[in-house]
């Protein structure tokens, strides 16, 4: 369904303006402009990751338009936590002006700044922890915070003179924290107390009835499983998830094995976890992944990435036989991980091809080796009644995760017309604890693809699909100028339609004479001609194999 | 892996061979072909559909290669269910020789007549049902009432000189079927007490640990959502389901709704369900769907196709606003259906339109909608313990889920060597309670694209995925066949790389030049001018884009 687009009014002095510019009704591209008095705040600005409808593109960062022309007004970007989908997008808003301050938790700024070093960009940046107080022009912030599937994540309060905005990031309420930072409710009840105009809040898991299970839970399911192990153990997940990482090394040395990391983004950010403190590696365990393969079998565990299903990653390579580490029977691989909509068949085809090479495959669907991130509906509505926030604001989640979410608010007693249901663009503006939708812009998908950014549109990803479903013939034709008479051609090639191009033979003599007669008739505009030479083709193939492939017809004068 | 192909041995007069033809690796295409003393009986000839790295295909077939010069020694066709893994290959089978004799229960040969009809076959059938026993050649059939989410599911014993084999086809072990008709485990445990050789065994749900619930569990959820609901309700399943057709007919009608049928398929079915006795529909319950539109919202149940979000369905469109029926705030839709692996996206999107469209979507996610119509471990164990086969080969799976199905087997002690891990291909021969792998065949896929069988290859795929990633540029230069001089061109085209041809302005009269410096070193041969132009147009885009386009470059001689 098109969302209807609308010009909101001139901001008024005083109004806070707030638009979530991506993150709402997508999982991924979180990022939230903040605007009081000419002031620009970013919370957020990460990147998504293309659907199968979106072929070839690489990445889809968020549509920029709003702030292109306000670079100047920025105070700065204040990033939540290190994932993707709330950092990615930075190095392409610096590529728009380079010295916007950075303001996030020591380990969030280490990955992004590990991230702008490959683009080639050293940020302005500021650490920031847990209950301290930043002022950036107009905007007052306290960070809070929450803990997530990657350690050191805050929840920003953002107080101007027109209210108090508190946005979570992602979040959930694991009360049992492996690093023992909890998320801070005796803070959700101070901020709640002082008043809270609007609350954007992670609505990932606002359709998973109950509570998100502890963290904790996996340490014992990893031990049991490495202990039962008679040969080598391969544990999966995401490069990012220091705590599950952290139980892999306490379970790996409780068995007397030791630990190689393999793939670039692992062993790149286990590195920076583990020196600034957030990982903390038991004694003697790690060993470089060259060393590891002298060890016996029964005594090493890898640490990999590839649990999606990555067809480039260590895991669907070593299941492809295409990796120095060859899985065979007796092998252990250890998916710990989710399985994100989209990745199944991708996922299923590593976990069959590592099954087939005799591997035991021990994943989500067969035991507790993973837990969420994000907080359950019975969490959300803890959050609800101790903060009792004046207006709520659903973001980061698909539309259904927005509305499930928006029914929590309502059940927890906040009226219908104060849960606001938005999208990206919309524009929420905020003023003496009423906060109103009074615009909604129109923002695109912005596709990063080799090196280009925004060049390829949705026409290309059309013509890709139809490309990649059917692929194409093309048919050149040499005319004389003069008389129209065919004087080289038409010579056909057609890739993913059919192995052999004799089959158009039979269509050939069909375009001379409409060529012929075309040009009996007078025509000559090569435009024309082209024309011609499509629909004969176009018939040709839809009669004769039921099949729409894209024809591309050329028709140049000699 | 590939698999390592080899010949079987010739086949001795006497010796039972079995050979699963698809199905194995895989869920879809099923098919297994028994071959004795020159005599071959097929179970099953179904589709399979096809993945993402798969595009534009309609449907894959078995690889008929094992039986395509011995078409007239097929004494029939024994089809175990009405789904179309079992039966959508049959009108292509009978392409091949039309009176292949075609073994059925009444509603799985209703619905494969249907499919045929089509196709224009009229074919030759026998009806069967369970208990009755018949001869063809030197095959003795038994056939074994079992349930499954299709009715009148039949199991298969096939016994010969070389032994007897159990074929179950799709089934589980609903203790309190809708139709009261059990899983026959009184005619298992006899003729486990006769002896089986060999147990061939529906694994889709092996690695699901427990029981499949009950498929009357559903019914009294439907009547409650229905119940609740204010406004009209649509219903999604698929259009074979006939026991979940029935509770929500019951549903509506404990409500005082009627139902419309939706989408081709439903219709047809839920006719050829209902005629034949299946479906019991209650009184004045069903209505035309244009006639529905009439009745008050809170009177009518649309029961339509669509649950796995295929974009050309009922529910699809109705998400689109591209039907007749227009989903708004207060109406209800159910998709009371699984969620097949790779259709994730598909049906999120489809959730996630309903759902801004203001309809409440019930799912799968959200509440007890869908049980599985396999067997899970717990009524695998079960089988095991009555039939206590001599040899196990686990059919109906992708590879991880036979293994699963072998562990079950060995768990209640059928020994190691006597469980086959086997792949499309795999021959076994069977004699004297002994099954012995002895070949291994090399069976491809076959696509059906359009009206084409067979004609788009793996490469074909290939080129798809490639030009559905990054789309194709097309490069035209005419020369002088004296001088090598270009005259014509260069012309660029592409499609899914960029919008605007005038990017390759830049590239022109680089391939100018590379054809001249050729023409100078004396290259006259076009295809050798053609690779010059496509080494110059790749090192162009791949250093300037960092993609990978198709480069398909012509060069012509005038």
């Amino acid at each position: 369904m098109p969302v209807s687009v609308y010009e909101p009014p001139a901001l008024e002095p005083g109004t806070l303006r707030v638009i979530p510019i991506g993150g709402l009704g997508e999982i991924g591209r979180n990022m939230t402009m903040f605007e009081i008095d000419g002031k620009i705040l970013i919370v957020d600005c990460g990147v998504l990751f293309p659907e199968e409808h979106q072929p070839g593109v690489d990445l889809i960062l968020p549509d920029f338009s709003p702030i292109k022309d306000r670079l100047g007004d920025i105070v700065g970007v204040v990033l939540t936590h290190g994932h993707e989908d709330h950092i990615g997008a930075v190095p392409y808003l610096l590529r728009l002006r380079n010295d916007i301050p950075l303001i996030g938790s020591g380990l969030t700024l280490a990955l992004v700044e590990a991230k702008l070093k490959e683009h080639r960009i050293k940020p302005y940046s500021l650490t920031v922890t847990e209950g301290q107080t930043e002022k950036l022009g107009p905007f007052d912030l306290e960070f809070v915070a929450v803990n997530h599937s990657i350690p050191d994540a805050l929840a920003v309060a953002i107080s101007t003179s027109a209210g108090t905005v508190l946005a979570t990031g992602d979040f959930k309420m694991d009360q049992l924290p492996l690093d023992g930072r909890l998320t801070d409710l005796r803070a959700f009840a101070r901020l709640g107390e002082k008043g809270i105009d609007l609350f954007m809040v992670d609505s990932t898991n606002a359709d998973v009835p109950g509570f998100t299970p502890l963290e904790s839970s996996i340490g014992p399911v990893l031990d049991q499983v490495i202990q039962k192990a008679t040969r080598r153990v391969v544990v999966a997940s995401f490069s990012s998830h220091v705590h599950r990482v952290q139980q892999v090394l306490d379970a790996a040395a409780a068995n007397g094995r030791r630990v190689a990391f393999l793939g670039r983004s692992m062993v790149r950010n286990m590195g920076i976890a583990a020196d600034l403190g957030y990982l903390k590696v038991p004694k003697d365990v790690l060993i470089d992944y060259k060393k590891a393969k002298d060890l016996p079998d029964d005594r090493i565990v890898y640490m990999s990435t590839g649990s999606q299903g990555e067809p480039m990653a260590v895991l669907s390579r070593m299941a492809n036989l295409d990796h120095a580490i060859e899985p065979g029977p007796g092998d252990t691989v250890i998916l710990a991980s989710s399985l994100i909509p989209g990745n199944e068949n991708a996922v299923y085809r590593v976990i069959d091809g590592l099954t087939k090479l005799g591997a035991n495959v021990v994943h989500k669907g067969n035991a507790k080796v993973h837990v969420s991130g994000h907080a359950a509906a019975g969490e959300l509505l803890y959050c609800y009644n101790i903060l009792k926030p004046k207006n709520v604001l659903p973001v980061h989640g698909e539309y259904r995760h927005l509305v499930a979410n928006a029914k929590l608010a309502m059940q927890t007693g906040i009226p219908e017309e104060n849960t606001i249901l938005g999208e990206d663009g919309t524009v929420v503006d905020l003023k003496d604890g009423v906060a109103k939708v009074v615009g909604q812009l129109d923002l695109g998908f912005v596709y990063v693809d080799g090196s280009t950014v925004g060049e390829i549109t949705d026409a290309d990803l059309k013509d890709r699909r139809i490309l990649g479903e059917e692929g194409f013939i093309s048919i050149i034709v040499v005319v004389e100028a003069a008389t129209g008479k065919v004087v080289v051609g038409p010579e056909i090639h057609a890739r993913g339609f059919a192995e052999d191009d004799a089959v158009f033979n039979e269509v050939k003599p069909k375009i001379v004479s409409a060529l012929a007669e075309a040009a009996k008739s007078g025509t000559r505009d090569p435009h024309a001609l082209t024309q011609v030479v499509r629909r004969t083709v176009g018939r040709w193939v839809n009669t004769s194999y039921r099949r729409r492939p894209m024809i591309v017809p050329l028709v140049i004068e000699a």
